[in-house]
């Protein structure tokens, strides 16, 4: 067995706590992968705070490096920089995997922690930790060029709003808005400016506006500001709906044009309501998106290097992981917090 | 100005009662349609039972032949065979109606009844009458070979499924469902079969099974039978949902497969309420759609001649229209009534 150190909760609600625990030894189809950058999601504030499954290691948002393969590995060697997302393992024989889909796995895909290892049939332990054992299928090459501490966050922010904006068809001659200037908003801004469309950004709060511009809004539309929502009726053909906090969805979908998505990314807590007449009015579309696949993670890991796309980050030692998932909480972050895995130690 | 004889409701919830009143004499552009066929949708009667701008005349599906041509219409000569349906107007140059999607018109488009005519500021009135005078546009020439008695739903029921079974691709290699076999569903059910789809029909009542099946439907599913429900999860490309009264959702979207789409049509009463995880999970989504343009309902027309599609109907005298709805409004209809209009004149 292979010796971790991590950081855990051992109550609901947390705090982390270090924690060393152990991974399994490299079977056959295993690598190895040092972690040196771990992205700090809103999820894993819901995972903690939630958690039953105790102690519980959190972190999806991976990017390391390779220290050792198992025999019949052929895709990576020691040394390789790699990223590792929410998505460790899937069943890989249904219809979703078969095509690369597997966040969308029959039997549901084996998530990077609070899940249970189809390999070994442990817990899965995520990555606030020094080291992650996984098959090489849910390990991603990391594109040179690409900086690893910005690189990790777009293993699960990036993702998770790339697919919706490839899907629903972000790219020149479309209009689409952004809700939330988050974690995954930011990274969504970036990308659908650089695909192409006009991208406006909606936030609620007017001090995020220039910063916004800088990252690729054409426009931002502050929506506490009901005369300005007012004024969107009809000019998007996407909404990418990325704020995790309960809100109105009417303004957004009014917001859409004829045929117009209204796309709910990250998870939105409690209910969906809405009129009836909100969708049918237009012929609109209240969609749903989460995580991607591997084959939609190489592709979103090659247009962001092709782009220089990369998170907007705060660096932090690992020993201040507590502080992260703190102000995080209170939405303190311009855009991501980033653990330093090598900063810190305990 | 042209004497009408009609039937109104002269206070809300009816009863619908003989009464005589005038359409405006030809302009230009308009055209006269002497009404043989109007079919009886479920809207007409929630307009009845909310009717505020008294008397009201119901009716949106039409069928009929030109009386009467304004000087300057091309498209028509006395004589022809005609359907209207449930718009008579919009505004003609916002983006919608260039397009030919009239129904999204950025003005609202005319209601063929309950609503103010553009040309005349006079309210609209319904099919439930002799005559109709309308812009040419809004005219469509009904397609030979088609019975005309069942082509008159095709005005509303048929354009109102045709657009999202289009839209959303049903047609070979794609799993369609059906939900609700009243005046919109089985039609939806014919097309999709004709579509080339693998359709579903769900139903609540056992005893349209076999009508089902002799309509195109590859398989039926008792909405009531908790199991089968169940066993339906990740079937479905497509559901078009045309149940009225409301029911969950979320067995539907359990239902549909990865990319998913449940369309909503016709107009559902209170909120619709979801679990975002149920959109999320699966990538699926919720949409809507409502009536279509002149562009999509000649293109459905084509079609359904094309493919021999017209409504099931079942016949009434115009002095049998009270008698229809009662029984329209308990569901006791197989699958859509149309007052002959030659015949119970009162």
């Amino acid at each position: 067995m292979r010796d971790v150190s991590g950081w855990a909760a051992t109550k609901p609600g947390g705090p982390l706590e270090p924690w060393d625990f152990q991974r399994r030894d490299l079977l056959d189809e295993d690598v190895a992968v040092r972690i040196d950058y771990c992205g700090v999601c809103s999820s894993d504030i819901s995972a903690i705070r939630h958690a039953s499954d105790l102690p519980l290691v959190p972190g999806h948002e991976m990017v390391g490096e390779v220290t050792a393969v198992g025999d019949r590995v052929t895709r990576f060697a020691v040394g390789d920089a790699v990223a590792v997302g929410n998505i460790i393992d899937s069943c890989g024989v249904c219809p979703a995997c078969l095509a690369g889909r597997e966040n969308w796995c029959r039997e549901f895909p084996t998530l990077t922690y609070g899940g249970l290892d189809r390999r070994d049939g442990n817990p899965t332990r995520g990555g606030y930790s020094s080291e992650y054992v996984l098959t090489e299928k849910f390990v991603h090459p990391l594109p040179g060029g690409l900086d690893p501490a910005g690189a990790a966050p777009l293993m699960c922010a990036g993702i998770t709003t790339y697919v919706p904006l490839r899907r629903w068809g972000a790219g020149p001659g479309r209009t689409v808005g952004i809700v939330g200037m988050g974690g995954l908003g930011h990274v969504a801004l970036k990308m659908a400016h650089a695909l192409g469309a006009e991208v406006v950004q909606f936030t609620r709060s007017a001090d995020k506006a220039d910063e916004a511009r800088e990252l690729g809004a054409d426009d931002v539309v502050l929506s506490t500001d009901e005369r300005r929502m007012a004024a969107q009726a009809g000019r998007f053909d996407l909404i990418l709906d990325t704020a995790g906090a309960p809100h109105a969805l009417e303004p957004y979908l009014s917001a859409l044009a004829m045929d117009g998505t209204l796309c709910v990314v990250g998870i939105p807590e409690g209910e969906l309501s809405i009129d009836p007449m909100s969708l049918i009015v237009g012929a609109k579309n209240l969609a749903g998106a989460g995580s991607g696949g591997t084959v939609e993670t190489r592709e979103m890991l090659a247009f962001c290097a092709e782009h220089g796309i990369v998170a907007e980050v705060e660096l932090m030692r690992q020993d201040q992981v507590n502080e992260a998932l703190e102000r995080l909480a209170r939405n303190d972050v311009r855009y991501r917090f980033v653990l330093d895995m090598a900063a810190g130690r305990p």
